[in-house]
């Protein structure tokens, strides 16, 4: 196939990483899908490390999900393998066996239990993984660890993405410095047989691991989990968050340390929404960034369903690709949710221009006031129940031809 | 804009419709968005009519729809008026007043009580809906009862449709005929919730209230609400049955009486099903009609949510356009579905032909076997989870990029 081309929303440069000392990166070309470029990323933790992680509630979850969880849960991890361009997944016993040998050669060379290893795989769905192709290449891999940069493992971790996606934070307590580093990939311009999402934050600060799991799902439920392409969910999803403890800064739940962790969870939800973004960003086929917000629903969870009804309504997201402001498909789009709202009640804002309140169109709109904003790739929906005080935040992108193109006629 | 293109999918020609006795069309053209033709249908019932209706469940339906299900629910209905070309949905209290203004209008020229009037409106959302301008036809309208045939009614309650829709069928009970007779619209905003689609079906049979509804409702569930076009649930959407008693039949749910209301039910079910499918085939750039079948899960329930998942996912619907047996997509789509399943239980056939089980791609399965059938317009997925008894069939059309055309492009 011709390679897809640049997203319009990519971001012009890859971000500044600052060095983050309690990880090791290493990357490597195994040919197992792409020719010429990296499809294997190793990172290597120290001993101390405290792990949390989030993983796709699918039913047919792949053995990487599987297995990291596991690692995550008993926080034993001390290294990550993720490949790109096959997914190992609905590959039955083989795809396990697979990724059993692949992770016993590693044990064996590199001396880490392989009870402490986690897994990623991305790509495509139902083709068996060539383990012994992997295999080939640990060596080397294991060797070369703590040579690569970021850059170059976000590079690694890529399937469809058309852009690298990274982001980072450096916060200072009285003049410590604790850096977050991230990479992540994925959405659905991507790999067109599933929307997976891969993300890995590393921090090199002390924290437990009850709290590090706490902020993580706190923080997911706001940003990844905020985020729709095509209402797509993956076989293969995780986000994990390994903090190294090599910076000279712990943070506990203990009385009194609460200003603390508030600091660091203030740093990692910029970077986890900024990646989030990213993503949505390099959503297939997308021309326009979304925002949905809803206020005034009876519950952050019932606002958090109509807000992505919105957003994962094809009609809402075709009039917004037809740079349309059809607002009569938001009035839908809310009506559909299943949650309670009422018609006389509602409001709803196009770029901060009031079109729709008590129950019809807003005096005095007209579509002219907002076909600037339409034209623009950013695009805002503000939608207010007005019965409690509910709220959630949904990103997404527009659905567009070229999301047809892509997945239709796109031989993965 | 340029006109639709007739859907691929469309039937040769209009089906020949029996006539019944027991109700009166007429038909007209008020120009409230449609020029050079009719846009305006009224259906009259005689005084014995019995009703059922289904509605849509949406927070934001439209007026028609409050009034038209107080009217079912007390039976009292004598006369039907429709209106293609604008929802009044989400018009506040003016929209209200229209449909009020309109309805006391008729009453006065007809003698019907208001109170007896139905009324469905499709369209667009949220512009006001010009009363005067439909009332000025209703005279006439009223006067040309009985003059209208099925097709003309069919073709009046249009909006994107490519073709107009109709079925019926007679069954003869001790040689007396039962006429059921239908038409429906509906092309987008199509989901398994009553979709932005209306559906009139008329039977001469006497059959009483409660029983009626009952079978309106079981019929509904495994007709018009098993099928999708684009997860869409509109604010419109709404499906009648009137039974005029004009025939010599009476149906009821006596002791004894069973067998009749059977074979009436297996009636009213080809004819709803038949009406479904047509609206599936002219689900909005559809080039293929997919029919999804789950058994094996752990109640009907389940197995409906799955194969809603699976019909419904944006994925699976472009794989199918692009005549890819990527079943993969499938796989992701039971797994996102939220209902229990488990990967080695799991199996897929595609065409007929197995490409999936016990966890993985069928032994011998290559995509050759189906790729005549990928090729071809009637594609079947039967997906075995081979846990419990539940069962579901839904039916859904590929999404192409004349989905994309006729929504960014045009104001529906």
């Amino acid at each position: 196939m011709t390679p897809l081309k640049l997203s319009p929303l990519s971001p012009t440069e890859f971000p500044n990483m600052p060095s983050l000392a309690g990880v090791e990166l290493a990357t490597a070309a195994t040919g197992v899908k792409y020719k010429d470029r990296d499809d294997l990323l190793l990172m290597v933790f120290p001993p101390k490390t405290n792990l949390a992680g989030v993983f796709t509630k699918s039913s047919t979850a792949a053995v990487s999900v599987h297995l990291s969880k596991q690692v995550v849960q008993s926080n034993i991890g001390r290294c990550l393998l993720v490949n790109a361009g096959n997914a190992n997944a609905f590959t039955g016993r083989n795809g396990d066996q697979s990724a059993d040998s692949i992770l016993s050669y590693l044990s064996k060379i590199s001396g880490i239990s392989q009870k402490s290893m986690m897994m990623a795989s991305t790509g495509v769905i139902g083709e068996p993984l060539d383990d012994s192709l992997i295999c080939l290449h640990l060596n080397k891999l294991w060797e070369s660890k703590g040579t690569a940069d970021w850059q170059q493992a976000a590079n690694a971790i890529k399937t469809t993405d058309t852009f690298a996606k990274a982001s980072s934070h450096t916060i200072y307590f009285d003049d410590q410095p604790v850096h977050i580093c991230a990479i992540a990939k994925g959405s659905g311009m991507i790999a067109p047989d599933m929307a997976t999402m891969l993300g890995f934050i590393v921090t090199d600060a002390e924290i437990e691991p009850s709290l590090l799991q706490k902020m993580l799902t706190q923080i997911n439920a706001k940003s990844f989990n905020a985020i729709t392409v095509d209402s797509d969910t993956s076989t293969s999803d995780m986000v994990i968050l390994a903090a190294t403890a090599t910076s000279k800064v712990k943070i506990s739940s203990d009385a009194g340390a609460g200003e603390l962790a508030e600091k660091f969870k203030t740093s990692l939800r910029l970077v986890m929404t900024d990646l989030a973004h990213q993503i949505v960003k390099d959503g297939e086929g997308a021309s326009k960034f979304i925002t949905v917000n809803v206020k005034g629903a009876i519950s952050d969870h019932s606002a958090h369903i109509i807000a992505k009804s919105i957003a994962n309504s094809p009609l809402v997201k075709t009039a917004i690709a037809g740079e349309d402001a059809n607002w009569g498909r938001i009035v839908m789009a809310v009506g559909k949710a299943g949650e309670p709202a009422e018609r006389d009640k509602l409001s709803i804002k196009i770029g901060g221009i009031l079109v729709a309140e008590n129950g019809q169109k807003s005096d005095g709109y007209t579509e002219a006031m907002i076909s600037d904003h339409m034209k623009s790739n950013t695009i805002l929906i503000d939608v207010d129940l007005q019965l409690q005080n509910g709220t959630s935040t949904v990103w997404t992108c527009d659905l567009t031809h070229d999301y047809i193109s892509i997945n239709a006629d796109y031989r993965s």
